[in-house]
């Protein structure tokens, strides 16, 4: 059994990354695959699991934590730890699952630092129109909120090219074929192969 | 409009390599794609189309061709040369057709050197037993004549771990799925993308 393999996956809001993630997990059975549960020190909300959406754990733990280098990337938000545990990302990779880790530019740079067997994959809304109309979801949004979601959304997306592959989401159904494509293909590297059929490749090449 | 990709296509006769690229262009005839056609200098047998099974041509073009260092590769087998065309190949590529290279081990070091960017895939027979059955394909063939066929086999599968993918062709339509998912996920790479979206890319990151 080969290693698993690290996927990062970025988008600006409205792209569709947590439909395409999810639809991945859903229609791949035979395919082990996981989605990287972040730490975090926020308290839990009604509906929420502990292992599913979030690790939860105390804030002198996640400092903890932070001082064992055991975060491959972690940040404060509003007075709250939130990150990325390195020892429960590499225990999947060793079972030979792939995991899927979402997260913006920035944090995708300190992984990729750290993990460069890494692959990443941003995800592209089709066009400016089609994006200003998802990030107005509820239509009622006032013109300056949807024009400070188009700003940060265009900041994500100047990162584009610093990803190993790039989805546009034009038509749901061909993104997610092509999101299939990248992890079947991946999988299909010199060096998965060779320990996924060792036994084989030992026999073919016996005297 | 970006730049096509070249693919190098190895296996050891018997793993189904010229089933599987000639599926593959049959099957997609959405992608632009073509099987590079080699120069010889043997004589044309009956049924075969220059430009279409070789080009064609007399061995004093070939060997100015030579001179002009016009070949990625090119082998004397039998007093006849046959080559690669760099010219065709890059032609083609700048139209962004992907070409496909069925070569051996040996060449596939000779092209890698010449064309960095090439992707190489490899085919592999899922085992001894399967690779001796499809090898006697008459049925009849004496055990010396298999014997060296398998050497042969052998030797070629020796190299596979010089390619970025292997294929391990067990059932054919699982491993022509793998070879289509290479193809997709190659045409995702973000400098793929960015060529082939340039417009939408600057209209979505323009102020």
């Amino acid at each position: 059994m080969g290693k698993g393999t690290l996927y990062i996956v970025s988008a600006p809001s409205g792209a569709g990354k947590s439909s395409l993630i999810s639809a991945m997990l859903e229609t791949n059975p035979t395919y082990a695959m996981k989605v990287s549960v972040s730490h975090t020190t926020r308290g839990m909300r009604p509906g929420e699991q502990d292992g599913v959406h979030y690790h939860f754990v105390q804030k002198e733990l996640f400092e903890e934590l932070i001082e064992q280098n055991q975060f491959l990337e972690y940040a404060e938000v509003f007075g709250n730890y939130y990150g990325t545990s390195r020892v429960w990302i590499e225990e999947n990779l060793d079972k030979g699952i792939d995991v899927f880790l979402d997260i913006d530019w920035q944090g995708a740079r300190q992984i990729r630092e750290q993990m460069p067997l890494a692959k990443s994959i941003f995800i592209l809304p089709p066009s400016n129109g089609e994006l200003e109309r998802r990030l107005n979801t509820r239509g009622q949004d006032s013109e300056a909120v949807i024009a400070k979601r188009m700003a940060e959304a265009k900041s994500e997306i100047s990162h584009y090219s610093e990803y190993d592959y790039v989805i546009v989401n034009d038509d749901f159904d061909n993104a997610l074929m092509d999101f299939k494509a990248i992890i079947r293909a991946e999988r299909l590297k010199h060096d998965k192969q060779a320990a996924k059929y060792k036994g084989m490749l030992d026999a073919l090449l016996a005297e």
